[in-house]
């Protein structure tokens, strides 16, 4: 999922708030109705009439004459409730409630560590604790290459957030983030074998989070970063990497960027461009739009163009080469235009050119919406729904351990995109499914063949 | 295990070494014979011969009129391994090698992260990760404690050492300690159902040690500190626990405490001594010696005598209210006395009294041989052997997590205590089983009952 980036300001009746209080989540509400023609109907004209649109219905039974329904919407947190009292209202229809489905699926967590070997016999607790594993740690003392063999290490990654910039909420602080983090560390697992830690970080200041991480580092094969807001997640990232002599990746720049280079690889396909060849504009210059940006210089793009609200934002994109526009120049003269703001319908559909590419990332509300982009001229538009960070992050981090690379190169960071573009079924999808396994095994594939020895 | 502390030494001419250098560690041999009267005794002499006795020994197969046999010894890392040339050298046996058991068992690591949600579709997928983890995150923004119930927090322990004390080893260095911690880690998930977190610090003063550990504390329910050497693991845990809201326990010190406890409650009963009323000396005051002080400080044992060679370790003890004494001067004063030294045959059978009770606790050599106390009048002797904190902690942490406790207190240590004590078949053995899964049931039913709220 895209995070907020900001944009600068066109015009200065142009004030969007940051994502932050704007995110959408979903509510799945749980409706009886009478059943009878036009008492669901009703129920979701109440919704309609409250601006919501419906994501997912479906009847969990049926039972003297009555349905039961679990309806699901995304609704921001300052919505108004009161549709929950119409939906009661109505003379064929009652709220029974909000459903739990969510919060149980998150009940105790949703990782566990197990051990790998039975540890049930005397003799099985001699050799795997106490004194044996002595042996172990003796070998390991007198050469430390021993660990990548006979310790968890190598699979192990801690997936760390300070909670500054959790999804598109904002700093929620690090504890609200442990759900994020978990869920993560059960997607390295499910999806690539890969033991993720969640490591949560009281502080802020990249003078204090840096030493906190490079105190512990040793306890993993590799470091993610996760939801570290800009633009102190440059500085502690650039420091990590200077430090650390393993790989540590911030997912929100660059997972998110490798994800974003496979949708506009095939985006410029379908509308027959070489992205290379082309003036590509970057909305948005957070963690998001600057990961991409320099991605996109890796690949080989020569034209950057990119906007912001923040002028220190615009200032890095300089630092690296791109250039640094308003957003109606940048609409004016790019040939694909991606953004990331998070700030629904920032792009005006007068502003689309005839033939433009146009990746609207930002989820859930995309900056315009691509039915109207095409209707404007775009050859090409989406929105950014499938582009998610899921698809990236374990094969990345599979791939940099079983090569034993010492940090995440470009090479590899394209590896992953070209990989991920590939394997896209060609004009029905941008991405391939996030839950295909082959798919991140592919990519670790990649990624591991992009790490030269010792890169 | 319990570990080296040191002593107080008595005469100019009694140097022991510390015991890093010295731990003994299991080798396995690996000997073929051929199939006829005498060979095995003849490798059995030669193994006699360098002084060294046998731990363990099983026939792997026959065939072909040879016998292949594993035979397990302890080596310290000094002994002369000339040893195996002597075996091949005998005209019936020839030395095939060293087995690797102990190695592939701790091949790849002892621990893995496993997700307990099966995510497998895109429903599923959303409701965990993105986008319905927002709902977990604003929920536990919102109100903290409902990161209880929605977080894997409760059930995950931070293991934590920079690997200053590994087992008898001394400063192997944290990554060396690593398959210690995650051999603690599979214990924790088979015995109490724990997430255990191995974390290295690469810092070993205090004042750098500690702020690490509390900017990451909140990925945690509680904090294992181990195998940090002394004197400074007692200013790490002091300071963690005042700074930190949540259970700290340094194993080596109030673990093996705990264990230590049990035995010499049943260690006294069994001399028909109450262990309250009694004159208690500590041989040795590293972190084993002094948790166990404290503790029988807190069981209420009134007269304890203690002694090390450390000057600094006796003003610890005395600045408790014990009392700093020569090593003779220990052994006639005390009614009961416990040795956590490090040091084979520190205490010499002629300072044995009459209806002393001994524990020498050190691994894998007793300071006296039990049987010898026995043979100079004690009423009970007994060896470390079976004293082993693998007893104490999973039941101590899973108890205190339960109870959401915030903070372990004496209580809770005497509770874990006198429970494995009463747990043990009585005449026949100081501790129970470790391996028992009910004991460490019982032990955190007892500490949980025994966490006042809020404690």
């Amino acid at each position: 999922m895209l995070r907020a980036g900001g944009y600068r300001i066109l015009e200065n009746r142009l004030r969007f708030p940051r994502s932050g209080g704007v995110m959408k989540i979903p509510e799945i509400l749980v409706v009886e109705t009478v059943h009878r023609p036009g008492s669901l109907a009703k129920v979701l004209q109440v919704i309609a009439d409250a601006g919501l649109t419906i994501e997912h219905l479906t009847a969990l039974r049926r039972d003297q004459g009555r349905t039961l329904w679990e309806i699901t919407v995304e609704m921001d947190e300052e919505a108004d409730r009161s549709l929950y009292d119409r939906i009661g209202a109505l003379p064929t229809a009652r709220f029974v409630g909000k459903s739990d489905r969510v919060f149980n699926r998150h009940r105790g967590g949703k990782i566990r560590t197990v051990a790998t070997v039975p540890i049930n016999t005397r003799q099985m607790l001699r050799d795997v604790y106490t004194p044996g594993v002595a042996r172990v740690a003796l070998a390991i003392r007198d050469n430390p290459e021993a660990a990548h063999e006979f310790t968890a290490r190598d699979h192990t990654v801690a997936i760390i957030t300070n909670g500054t910039a959790v999804l598109g909420l904002g700093n929620v602080g690090p504890l609200a983030g442990l759900p994020v983090m978990e869920g993560k560390a059960a997607l390295f697992a499910d999806l690539a074998g890969i033991s993720g830690v969640p490591i949560l970080i009281s502080e802020t200041e990249p003078a204090r989070v840096v030493p906190i991480i490079a105190g512990i580092e040793m306890s993993f094969g590799a470091i993610q970063l996760e939801d570290f807001a800009a633009p102190e997640c440059f500085a502690i990232e650039e420091e990590l990497r200077r430090r650390l002599d393993k790989p540590v990746l911030h997912d929100d720049q660059h997972g998110t960027a490798v994800v974003a280079l496979a949708a506009l690889i095939n985006g410029a396909r379908n509308a027959h461009l070489t992205l290379r060849d082309r003036v590509v504009g970057q909305i948005g210059l957070g963690a998001a739009g600057m990961g991409i940006v320099r991605l996109l210089k890796a690949y080989g793009v020569g034209d950057i163009l990119g906007t912001d609200r923040n002028p220190a934002a615009v200032e890095r994109l300089e630092a690296i080469g791109g250039e640094g526009c308003t957003l109606e120049q940048l609409m004016q003269r790019a040939d694909i235009v991606i953004a990331t703001t998070g700030v629904k319908g920032l792009i005006r559909p007068e502003w689309v050119r005839p033939g433009q590419v146009i990746l609207a990332l930002s989820n859930p509300d995309p900056e315009i919406e691509p039915l109207v982009a095409r209707e404007h001229g775009a050859a090409f538009a989406a929105d950014g729904k499938g582009v998610n960070n899921v698809l990236a992050f374990p094969g990345l981090f599979r791939g940099a351990l079983e090569a034993r690379a010492r940090q995440f190169t470009d090479a590899m960071l394209i590896a992953a995109a070209e990989t991920l573009a590939g394997l896209a079924r060609a004009e029905e999808e941008l991405v391939p499914d996030p839950l295909d396994k082959e798919v991140h095994e592919k990519v670790a594939a990649a990624v591991r063949a992009a790490a030269a020895p010792g890169s």
